[in-house]
C-alpha cells in the first residue's frame, strides 16, 4: 500500500490521541505511515492553519482529539477525513448516561488534581535511586529490588511520573549476593520491595553496551548475580517480575495491578 | 449525579484506555466517578473474570481498548456497558482506507522499534541532569537551561520516556546569574538550548515547600533569579518556556513541537 501521512492533532499535547492512533493503526499492519504530532491547535486560526498544512500532504489521514466541533470544521471543509476520539465515543456514552456531553468541558488541562503528587514523586524516585537515602524507604510506596541494569531506575521514574507512585530502588550488588539474606536496609521494609529479574542473556546484552567484554557483562557473571537475586526473592518471599520481554509501561502496570 | 465506577479494560497496560477515558469523562462534568484499571486481559479467562468483577459494581461504565472483539464478549453478557476504543474508531478508518483491520494487529506490545532509543535517553537525561558530564552536552538534543527548581528535571525525563528526546539541564546558579552571559559549557551549544522560567510567585511556593522559610525560597530571591535568567536568555536570543501553568507533558509537548 501507498504510504499515508498520519497527523494527530489535539487541542492539548496530543499524547492521547497518538497513542489511539498507533493502536488503531497496528491494526492495519500493510499500512506503511509516518505520524506528525500537531499539538495544542487550540483556537480557530491555529485550526485553520493546521488543516492548510496536513491538506498539503498527498495522502493524508487525521486522527484527532479536539473537545470543540468548531475546530474540526477546517479539516472536513478541507476534504479531509478525520477521525476524532470525542466525536467517535462521546455519543455512546451519552446514550449510556442519558446525559449531553459538555464539549467545552474537554481535557484535564494543566495541573491534574495529582499532578503535584507526581511531581513530589519524580523527586522520590530521584532522591532514593539506586540505594540512596535508604533511611527514607519507610517512605516508599514501592521498593524495586535487583542486580544492576535490571530496568530499576527507568521503571521507579514511570511508576511516579505516570501514577504518582512514590518507588524507591535499591540494588543487589556482588557483595550482597554472597550473603544469605536481603541488605539490613530492606529487611524491615519486606511488604513494600519488588524483585525484578531478566534472562541472563538479555542482562549481558544491556551490560555489555555499556561495558564491552567486561567481566561485569559476561554472561556467567550475569547468571550467577541473577541465580543469587532470584535465591533472595524466594527466601523473603517477594514478589518477582521478569521483566526479559517487557517495557517499562509493562512492567509498571503490573506492578501497580498485581493479578 | 450518582457515582460511577469506571472500568478501564486493556489487554496491554491500560494507558491509554485510561487518557481516552479520562478525556471523555471531562465532557460530563455533573458525573461523580472513580477509576479502576483492569490491564493485560489478555485471554478469554480473564475477560471472565474481569467481567464477574465488573458486574459486581453498582453502577459500572465499561471504557476498553480490547483488539481481539471475543474478549469484550463476556462483557456485553453480563449486561454491561461497554465503550471499546477499537470497536468505535477501527470501522471508520477501515471505510477510510478500504481495508479490513486485523484485530490480532493489535498494540505495539513489548519493545516497541524506539524503545531502546527511548530508554537509552532516560540513562542521557540522569547522567547528564543538573549540569552533570557538560562534556557530553554535544550529544543533547535538547538543553533545558533555567534556576533551580524550574522544572528542568522532570521535563528533561519525560522528554525521554514518552518521545526519546535527549534531554539534558543544566542549572543557572546565582553565581552564573552575576555574569554577563550564560557559562561557558552552554556557549558551544547555543542552537540546542531552551529557557524554562515561571512566575517568582510560584518558584517561591515551590522552594517554600523544600526549604521552608530560606533566602532561597524568599519571593526577593525568587525575582531576583528569574529577572537576571530571563535576561540571559534575550542576550543570547534562546527560546523561552514559561513553566507557570503548564504541566510537564504541556512543556514537553510545546518543546518538541514548537509552534
Amino acid at each position: 500500500m501507498n504510504d499515508y501521512s498520519v497527523f494527530c492533532v489535539s487541542d492539548h499535547t496530543g499524547v492521547t490521541v497518538e497513542a489511539v492512533a498507533k493502536s488503531v493503526l497496528a491494526q492495519f499492519p500493510r499500512l506503511e505511515c509516518s505520524l506528525i504530532t500537531l499539538p495544542f491547535v487550540d483556537s480557530a486560526d491555529k485550526a485553520q492553519a493546521a488543516a492548510a498544512r496536513v491538506a498539503a500532504s498527498p495522502r493524508a489521514l487525521v486522527f484527532s482529539s479536539l473537545t470543540d466541533p468548531a475546530l474540526r470544521v477546517p479539516f472536513r471543509d478541507a476534504g479531509l477525513q478525520v477521525f476524532d476520539v470525542f466525536e467517535l465515543i462521546a455519543p455512546t456514552v451519552e446514550a449510556a448516561l442519558g446525559e449531553a456531553a459538555t464539549p467545552s468541558g474537554g481535557h484535564t488541562h494543566g495541573m491534574a488534581p495529582d499532578y503535584e503528587a507526581r511531581m513530589e514523586a519524580v523527586n522520590f524516585a530521584l532522591n532514593l535511586d539506586d540505594g540512596l537515602s535508604p533511611e527514607r524507604l519507610g517512605q516508599a510506596d514501592l521498593v524495586l529490588v535487583g542486580v544492576s541494569r535490571v530496568g530499576k531506575t527507568p521503571t521507579a521514574l514511570y511508576l511516579a511520573l505516570q501514577y504518582g507512585l512514590r518507588a524507591a530502588n535499591y540494588p543487589l550488588t556482588p557483595d550482597d549476593l554472597e550473603l544469605d539474606a536481603l541488605p539490613a536496609a530492606l529487611l524491615p521494609h519486606l511488604p513494600r520491595l519488588r524483585g525484578l529479574t531478566l534472562s541472563a542473556e538479555r542482562l549481558a546484552a544491556i551490560r555489555q553496551a555499556r561495558y564491552p567484554d567486561s567481566r561485569y557483562a559476561s554472561l556467567a557473571q550475569c547468571r550467577s548475580e541473577l541465580a543469587a537475586a532470584e535465591r533472595l526473592f524466594r527466601l523473603h518471599g517477594l514478589p518477582v517480575t521478569d521483566t526479559t520481554r517487557m517495557s517499562v509501561e509493562e512492567i509498571a502496570a503490573r506492578l501497580r495491578s498485581p493479578a
